[in-house]
Formats: structure tokens, sequence, C-alpha cells
């Protein structure tokens, strides 16, 4: 949606971390599983993954980036899976211009040699979170007890869950200590949690258009999509592996959720009232649609509805239905005040021991600037050193996907100071 | 949603126009049909309507409150007809309290003796839209060319044409005048298009939380709805009678659409991160709901989603799918200033004879005051009178069915200048 010549220009010196291969790490299995928070385990667990830049000898330099609900292990860089769409994904980030089969990553104009997380100084880690379908353990993957699909079998994972497991990502490739973990939305739960979960391994948390726990309105967006998901005959009580997904409520979970991550102002702009042309078929057509009691027959679908119908049908040949329903629910579930401070998000924070940057969007209701404003008010209480902006955008909750260049100006010298005063 | 208690007051003379009936009027015929604007027709029409109080002798008193996606003729009092539940609706309007069988008025709060439209003074008229299914002429009536129902073969109306049929009920009560016409969201498009499209007929427009064309992201809401209706395998294509409607379908159209109608402050006022006890199902179960990957076995789902899900599947015990997408599509297609101005809204407006009154509320992200501003500058600029007030409030859209008291103030005085300068 937002246009590309409206972002500010990244450094001059930007490049990219050129082609890159998704890895993925196992652990665990069935006689020492990976217990969940909630109940349940998981054995064997794999998380696929993908690194840029190289770690320092002493070890400090170290950066985690955690994705969003649709995203994956495949941050920067061209992917050299053809396999790979989900790539350009995160959320309006499929607006990034022309994009090889392979894929760019979903945060390419931040990571990279002379970018905000420069990959020329900074060891990056990208995993897929557990619960998902991009190469990590989630309902799609086969359950070792069943040799079927896990399904609806599959457990209630957290984002706590999620953060425990990337702990164990870091052991495996010899990480120790992280210089900073950042991330947006869903992404942004996951630095904050690693914060309070393993303080001593966290110098820096970049918490970027997210919140302490999700709104009332966004539990219920998120309610919504599952509702649609599980609306759909195609979903079967989660059991449709072997065949169709449920891929109409799938699309119409999509739908809804692109809508929140944009905002009133953007998508006026991008779409207005603007139609397709008269005679034009919808992407893709609904069945009926062209004797549907709502069919004009002189004029095409409005432009808005022609691309969220192109949306959902795109979203659906790349994410799974029940990874949808298990991720958005750890959305919904994360709580740090409640996991952490007895309800207290202060106290929660009082466990932290790094320093936070904390950045939020204008037009982003979704993730809006109050409730990074409250992550900021709680970290000040507990006398954490914290920096917030509330940058001024059109663009919606996508922001932190495409503001690039302010976020840029702001990491950067956050980073650098970190890596300065930071001894390992 | 909103709680009773944080409204204003009523005035303390209002009371209830009592139990009330309502009839039905049909004009047109096989051979002499009602033309559509946008080709098509449909002959015989009827239109459910109710009336409050007695037309003035000068015929000057006449008032026609427009209702908005999902309402009905039934917009005060109490209905005889037992089986209204409709009555109860509008959007927020069910936390109106308790409810005997009959069901209150939509507008029951700013329709009656000593009300804002008070029915002492006014003739009050309130029909329902054509393309509805409570009683009016939609897509579940019986084609007479074909003695089924419309279903897929009813064809597009408009807001033209919604007004243009209240225009043949007018005729038939006598009303050739009047004083005002009002309403909210929907039904402030209708008021609108009132007063240009009958210039000499409309002495005043009440036009409350509503917009001179729908913005993209409202088009974008309408469009989600409509996919999930239409994704329901129970759709058929619109040709669902006789067997059940898509009412998951449609129950996630209600769902999105409820959210759109309050405000992320009003939600997380009224739910917060509640959660129903522990082991209770929710209303309705869904199914595979114990079972599913989302399911935490220690909490109840969040009071949000039990109360959508128990609004979703109310709502599809009295509303049909083809009616919503028949009326949520002329919503969508409603555009005053391409109809009447060749995309300029003021050329349209200076069509218009009436005054007018514009009020919007603050925190309405449906309708937003801008779209209520906007409106105000072109009437200006064609030179009509017009007060405008933003209004504030928490209670978003669903403002317009619960800020009783404040709009009463404004709307009261507003009705008594009309009757006391216009001379018909």
């Amino acid at each position: 949606m937002p246009r590309r010549q409206a972002r500010r220009p990244l450094p001059l010196d930007a490049g990219t971390v050129g082609v890159v291969h998704t890895r993925s790490f196992t652990f665990g299995s069935a006689a020492e599983p990976f217990l969940l928070e909630r109940g349940g385990s998981l054995g064997p667990v794999t998380l696929a993954y993908e690194t840029y830049g190289e770690l320092a000898p002493d070890g400090g330099n170290a950066i985690l980036a955690c994705h969003a609900l649709s995203g994956d292990a495949h941050a920067a860089g061209w992917s050299s899976d053809v396999d790979a769409p989900s790539a350009v994904d995160g959320m309006g980030a499929d607006d990034k211009g022309i994009v090889p089969r392979g894929g760019l990553g979903w945060w390419d104009g931040m990571i990279g040699p002379g970018k905000a997380f420069d990959t020329r100084k900074y060891f990056v880690i990208c995993s897929n979170v557990l619960g998902s379908c991009r190469g990590s353990t989630g309902p799609s993957s086969i359950d070792p007890a069943t040799g079927q699909p896990y399904g609806a079998r599959f457990p209630l994972v957290t984002v706590g869950d999620m953060v425990r497991a990337q702990r164990e990502l870091l052991r495996h490739l010899g990480v120790e200590r992280l210089l900073a973990v950042a991330g947006g939305s869903l992404g942004g739960n996951q630095a904050l949690q690693w914060t309070v979960a393993y303080p001593d391994m966290v110098a820096g948390c970049v918490a970027i258009a997210t919140c302490a726990s999700l709104s009332a309105q966004g539990i219920a967006w998120n309610e919504i999509g599952r509702q649609a998901i599980m609306a759909d005959p195609d979903w079967r009580n989660g059991e449709y592996y072997g065949s169709r997904q449920p891929e109409r409520g799938l699309a119409v979970a999509r739908m809804i959720g692109h809508v929140t991550y944009l905002s009133e102002q953007s998508m006026m702009a991008k779409f207005g009232r603007q139609r397709r042309p008269a005679g034009e078929a919808p992407a893709p057509p609904s069945p009926g649609e062209a004797t549907a009691t709502h069919g004009d027959p002189r004029v095409g679908p409005f432009e808005v509805e022609s691309y969220l119908r192109h949306q959902g049908q795109r979203f659906v040949e790349r994410f799974d239905a029940n990874s949808y329903l298990a991720i958005s629910r750890a959305i919904d579930e994360f709580d740090l005040a409640e996991a952490f401070g007895d309800g207290a998000l202060d106290r929660a924070f009082s466990r932290a021991r790094a320093s936070f940057l904390a950045l939020s969007f204008s037009s982003d209701w979704l993730y809006p600037p109050h409730e990074s404003q409250r992550i900021v008010a709680a970290l000040e209480a507990a006398g954490r050193e914290v920096t917030y902006r509330n940058l001024r955008s059109s663009y919606g909750h996508d922001a932190f996907l495409l503001e690039e260049g302010r976020q840029t100006s702001l990491i950067r010298p956050f980073l650098a100071r970190l890596r300065e005063r930071t001894v390992f």
C-alpha cells in the first residue's frame, strides 16, 4: 500500500546481505520434550532460522530479530529457496517492488550492510516462531507420536514458549548474550518477553509498534479471524491435512488483518473510491459473483475490494490456517504484567536489565501509540533506561515495515551506544 | 457495550409512544414496476412502516426517521409484534436494558413524547428500507415472476431507490412535505439524499454520524463481511431459501460490523482483558472448540470473544444474509457528489433547500468526524444553512443510538426553529 517513493531514503551505503539460506535446528525429543508454559509439550522441536553477519570474537554483537504473525525466518537478503513466497510478506511489505521468486526478506530495509541492523557490525539472527508453518514446528508438523500432523492436537504455545525455544537456538549457535533483541508487533512482544524472561542475557531491546498486552479490540479482530477459519467446513476441526485447507476462512481472516495493518488515510490515498474496469472479474472470482444480489452490471468492483480478495488468496497459498489460529492466540494471551508482575507492568519490568528503545507510529490504531506509552511509563516507573519516539506516519501498523529511514536514524545510534558501553 | 448510567439523562417529561404496530404499504405491480436507478425493476414493492404522533392539519410537522444497515421500521415504542427481536437492534442498542419480547424501538430514546423527535408535536414516520428483510421488499421476498424468493436475482438497489420508495409511502400517507428527515449512518445517507433528490419537499435535515460517500476502509469492512457470507457453502450463490441460510458467514460479517461500531476505548472499558470462567463453553460453542489448537484448558475465552460470538449468533436469527449483501452494497455505492454534482459535493448540495444539522462523534472511526466536516464544508460552499457539532463520546459509531441527551439538546431547538419559520 504505502508508496515506495514516500519513504525516507536509506543510508547511501546501505546494501544487501545477498543470497541467504534458511537453516533449521532441532532440539528435544519424545523422551526429553520441550515443556510448554500452559501445559503439554513438544519433542522434537525444529526452528527454521537465518543469520546475517559474523559473531564477534567477544560474542558481544549478536542481535535477535523477531517477526510478526505471518512472518518467518527470512528477514533479509534474497532467499535461495525458490519456494519462499512468504519472504515478501510481513504485512504491507509486499509492496516493496519487484520480487524475484526467491523473495526478499521481510525486514530487508532494516537488516544489511549499512542498514539499521548493520551486518558489517552485528551478527543478526532471525528464527521462525514456534507454532508457525514456515519451517518451525507447528500444527502442520508431524507429531512423532502418531506419524500424522498435529492438527487440532497441537498444544497452546505462548510468546514465552516462542522465546524459550529461541533461547535453545542461541545456545546452539554459541550466542550467550544479546546486544539487542528487536521486533515489531508480535516481534515486539517477543523482544519485551526476552528482557524479563532472560534479563541477564539482553543488553538492549528495540520494541516497535507493540504492546505489553493486546487490547480488547485487538483480541476481537483476532477472534473474528479465528471464527472465520473455524466456520469454514474445510477446517474440519483442524484435521484438514491431506485435503484442502480452509482457504476461504483463512482468506477472510487475512483480509481483516490486512485492514487493521493499514490506516484509513493510507487506504484512502491508495484506493480511494476508484473502481476496476467494468466487466473485469474480481481476483479471485467469488462463487456466484456475477449473479450475486450485490453485483452491478455496469461497473467493476472497487479497487480496495479487488485488492483485498487478491491479498486473501495469496495468503492461503503460503500460510497454514491452524498456525494462524495458534499464533493469533499466542498474541492474545501475551500479558507481560500478568506473567511477571502480578498484574503490575512496572513490577514486571523491574526484572529487566536492558536499555530500551520504544517506537510507535501516529496512525497505528491496532497497536496504538498509547500502548507504547504504557510500556514506557512502566519502564520509567521501574527505573529502566528508555528512549521513546512516536513517529508521524500515515502507514498505520505497517509502518514498522515501511518507515525504514526514520527507524534507522534512531536504531543505529541506540545500538552503537550499547555496543560501546556493554562489556559482556 | 456502553453503559446506561453513563448517558446524559433524558428530559424529565420524556415518555414512550406505547405499544405500536408495524404496518405495510404496497405499490407498483408487475405491469407497472418500480424502476431502479441502476437498471432492473421491482413490482410490486412493499414497505413496512410505523408512524408516531399525528399529522398536523397544515401538514407541516412530518418527520421521516431513517434507519441504519440492520435496522427496521420499529423505531419507537413497544412492538405489538411478538416476533420482533430486531426491534432492539440498531447496533449497540441491545444494551438498553430489559426488553420485553415485543421489543423496544431502535431509536426509542430519541422518538416519543418529550423526546428529541417529540411525538406530541411531530408526526414521525419510519419505514424499513428497500432491500431489507424486516417487512419491506428484499431478496427474501417472493418474486411474482417466479413464485420463488428473489435470492440472487434481486437487483442492485441504491440509497436513491430507498428514498424514492419512501417518497411513495409518504404520498400514500398524505404527507406532502417533510419538516425534517433524520438518521444516523446509512440513515444519514438517506437523509442527505432526500435533500438533493426532493429539495422542495424537505425543510430540514438531521444527518448524524454519516458521510457523503463511504471511505476505502468502510468499503473494505463491508466487502470482508460480504466475502465471509459468500464463502459460506450455505450461501449457495444466494439461493438458500428453503434451507439453512449462511449463518456462519453472516455471523462473521456481523462481528466485523460490531467492532467497527464501537471504539477501542469503549471496548476496553466494557471488556478489557476479562475472561469467562474456566470451562465455560463459549456461546455459541464453535465446532471443535474444546480441542482446537488455540484452546487453553485452564481458562475460558476472553469476555470480548464470548460477546462477539453471542452477537453473531443473535443476528443470524433475525437478519437475512442476502439483505446484508444488498444493503451493504447500497452503502458502498452511495456517492452524493458523483450522483448529483459531477463529483463536486458542493455542487450536489446546491440543489438542496433544507437547513442542516450535522452531528458527529469524536470516537466514531467508521464514520469519522472529518466525513461530517466534509459535508459541512460543502454545504457552506453551496451557501446552505448548517449547524455542526462534533460531540465528545467514547461510544464510537454507536453513539448515534446512545448519546440521547446531547443529541436531544441540539435536535429539539433545531426542529422548533424549523417549525416556527417554515410555512408550507
